[in-house]
């Protein structure tokens, strides 16, 4: 897909800023209590886009998906790639790092990459978890600029255009693996005793009865203490996402680099990361464009998918996003990723039509709670493949303060003032419908309703038609077993 | 584990001869109408095993199984390791090929290899379904006795001890790949029109009224004209070992080489392959040793895995088997895999403690349906960890005119003599534990009996004592979560 945007013959880059776990603690977004102004200051000099989602709620997967243009179904990430988890794309998916350099630009990862097969999602420069302390280079801003700073000496000296793709590791918790750091490793590098200091970075630090509690979140002294925490990780983000600009900057590519901020999955509370609620689904995308006719300081209303962005970096290289790269079966398809460079210059008519789609199957390898969705700008369809057992908890947010609190006061009968019990939480129905416009927290399950009988069917009809296309091997599940491009059934009592 | 066998300075070889989704039909297992002269002369040289297990009902993990001496939950092998289940082991786990090989000795696969990665399973001499058409290296018994002859020509040219692991990918269905060569492809190299042919095979014909029918298998016509035609690649299976033995004989080792002829999973009935019930776990086993004092045409009533394979091997060549190989966290355990080579000179005194172990995960990877189970000479106990969703029916196997006859008759609601119901194979209870030695069909569940609390409490506690040392990652599920090796509640109203 060439789109009409102005193509130049100077050089043209990408900076790709990637958030793990970062939801809408920002003050673009409008939170009024979380102070991010260097994030702030990117959306002044581009679009903020209100309606963007992840196509699937989870690490691996979802940058699978982005570095691939394809679900997590299609490219094989099923789950977190590291450990015991072990999942892999398969061997013939082409991705964005791997194109890029066949087409002559110099590609480079700093932070998190939590992909594989190596061969398959392959850098010319990559400074990772990979060969480095997913710390040091995912939340220590003070090296991130300095790694940035080599990459782009190493991109000018070679004259190459380049694709930057820093992945932060915050403001992921590491209450599993770092408990002494805090629920949010955000005393890592705070300089306090046994901290470590990161010269860059200035902490902010939050009152627990101050924070803005999401509505997906309990409001208990606990989880806002866990959302004060949250906080503090932000800025340690929002001052590496600024060192980082200075660096694009100092090397002379202000002017000409596509820059994207935007994360991963939701947020790692209830009903966020893992889940096809929107509190796991929708992201933060800010992309600031450095031509001169593009928009600044607006916000889109349109709806992306982060399966989006490769056919967008490909738009502004000029590169053809070839039906092999995306592996599809039909040719043409409404629902099939697309650039969403025209939106740089200008806000598309909203249209009733669009959809974005989600398929999540495992996160950790134990974790098997297979799900589908698609999703328009008014209605959301959920199919929970394995309904009958109860939704599964990661290792990472059962020990969290906020799910703890959960958990006993569940126990002990306390209060909860949450907007679910957790028997809720836990079982599912099989198909799940919400009208997102009139019922934003996704209460109150539509599916079916009579008045909504055709509504629901085709959605279901649309959900069938992008899992056949990118060919899900789940799309039978659970009620029949795919034979020769066939659903047939098996009689079990599902559909 | 180095035992008390006999270890002499000449060269000292091992060949296996794994059929794929082999069961009992062979004479020496007492089938009256299968004929299978060539197994059964093997084991006229040697011992037969009536109680060897697999400890997984699915190819890939149980290979890997076999190749490790680790269960698959612990080298990673959850599933099927071709197309878009994509299972692999971890880097990190030792080998059996990898492990001979780096002791000087020289090995070599033909035929179905279904493991991977390529690295963790790399043999000298390699002629799978990897870089050839799986059924001519897995079915071609022409081909493989020619394979098998180069190999050993290399090996003695080489004059090295040899490990040759013979992959025949009968008798395993084609019938969703090939069902024009029939659904256990017993056309192919028939000479048929279309069938081509293969000339060292005669194949053997069955009428379906005089096959012995297994006790899970419906008796019906159709499921029986499905046997009969399974009998009919079991002679191809059959004289294919016949030529590989003429091989080895040739090359002039028929008495320096351990020779074992196994089967990875049950037979692809209802009940057997991806089961844990005996009918999926239970393996035929022969072993022939060389050795002037080895026992030959006994059976043995020993309890053994074919976790037991890799160790035996390494004992037979006389190479330590190091903690590092099995990856394991305590250093001494009864539960752990060990030699079987002592069984070859002697029986041991049969005892009640001995027990082997089960864990299936995924088999496809949309068939996620985790079991562990352990199993003494009375009593398994199995642990279906996704009880709550209906057991899951691989494309295989669904396709097969076995369970095709048990779907149309359980539809037009015509008789259906078989030991189950179709809706009883697929809801099982969360726990189920028999008295394998009263009730062999696994038809009684004795789960909660009062009078068998003490016996089922410490089965349990046998079987979590192994997911532990194993380090399965469901050793928490479903009710809980596991965090930093305990197992923490989720409150979610399961055990
Ligand atoms: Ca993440
Ligand atoms: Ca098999
Ligand atoms: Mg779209
Ligand atoms: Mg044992």
């Amino acid at each position: 897909v060439i789109t009409d945007s102005v193509l130049s013959n100077k050089a043209r880059n990408v900076l790709i800023l990637l958030a793990d776990d970062g939801g809408f603690e920002l003050g673009a977004y409008l939170n009024k209590i979380c102070q991010t102004p260097n994030i702030d200051a990117l959306v002044r000099r581009g679009v903020v886009f209100n309606n963007a989602f992840t196509s699937v709620s989870s690490c691996s997967p979802s940058r699978a998906a982005l570095l691939t243009g394809t679900p997590s179904h299609q490219n094989g990430m099923y789950g977190l790639h590291h450990g015991v988890h072990h999942f892999n794309s398969f061997d013939n998916i082409t991705s964005l790092p791997n194109k890029l350099r066949d087409n002559g630009i110099y590609t480079g990862i700093i932070g998190k990459k939590h992909v594989g097969p190596a061969d398959v999602y392959r850098f010319d420069f990559e400074q990772t978890e990979q060969n480095n302390d997913i710390n040091q280079v995912g939340r220590n801003i003070t090296h991130i600029k300095l790694l940035a700073r080599e990459f782009l000496a190493e991109a000018n000296k070679q004259n190459k255009s380049f694709f930057l793709y820093v992945g932060f590791h915050d403001p992921h918790r590491c209450g599993h693996s770092h408990p002494e750091w805090g629920p949010f490793c955000e005393r890592f590098g705070s300089g306090e005793r046994g901290a470590g200091l990161i010269p860059d970075w200035a902490p902010w630090y939050y009152r627990w009865d101050e924070v803005q509690v999401p509505y997906h979140v309990q409001d208990t002294e606990a989880a806002r203490r866990d959302i004060a925490a949250q906080y503090t990780t932000m800025s340690r983000l929002d001052q590496g996402v600024a060192l980082v600009l200075k660096e694009l900057e100092a090397a002379g590519h202000q002017d000409d680099t596509l820059v994207m901020y935007t994360s991963d999955n939701g947020i790692p509370f209830p009903s966020g990361r893992t889940n096809l609620y929107d509190a796991g689904l929708r992201e933060p995308l800010v992309v600031v464009s450095p031509e001169p006719g593009a928009r600044r300081n607006e916000a889109s209303g349109a709806l992306v998918s982060l399966l989006d962005v490769a056919p967008t970096v490909l738009d502004w290289f000029g590169i053809k996003h070839e039906q092999e790269m995306s592996n599809e079966i039909t040719s043409h398809d409404d629902d099939k990723p697309k650039s969403f460079l025209p939106i740089l210059s200008k806000e598309p008519a909203p249209s009733e039509h669009e959809a974005v789609f989600a398929s999540q199957t495992h996160h950790e390898v134990t974790m098997y709670y297979p799900m589908r969705a698609v999703r328009t700008r008014r209605y959301k369809l959920v199919h929970n493949l394995h309904f009958a057992m109860p939704f599964p908890i990661d290792q990472d947010l059962y020990l969290s303060p906020t799910f703890q609190d959960i958990l006993n006061r569940t126990r002990s009968k306390q209060p909860l003032p949450w907007y679910k019990t957790l028997k809720q939480y836990y079982f599912r129905p099989q198909w799940e419908l919400y009208d997102v416009r009139a019922d934003p927290l996704e209460l109150k399950n539509l599916h079916g309703k009579p008045s909504l009988a055709q509504t629901e069917a085709s959605l279901r009809a649309r959900l069938a038609q992008w899992q056949r296309r990118t060919r899900d091997p789940w799309r039978c599940a659970p009620g029949a077993v795919l034979e020769r491009q066939q659903c047939r059934a098996l009689d079990n009592g599902l559909d």
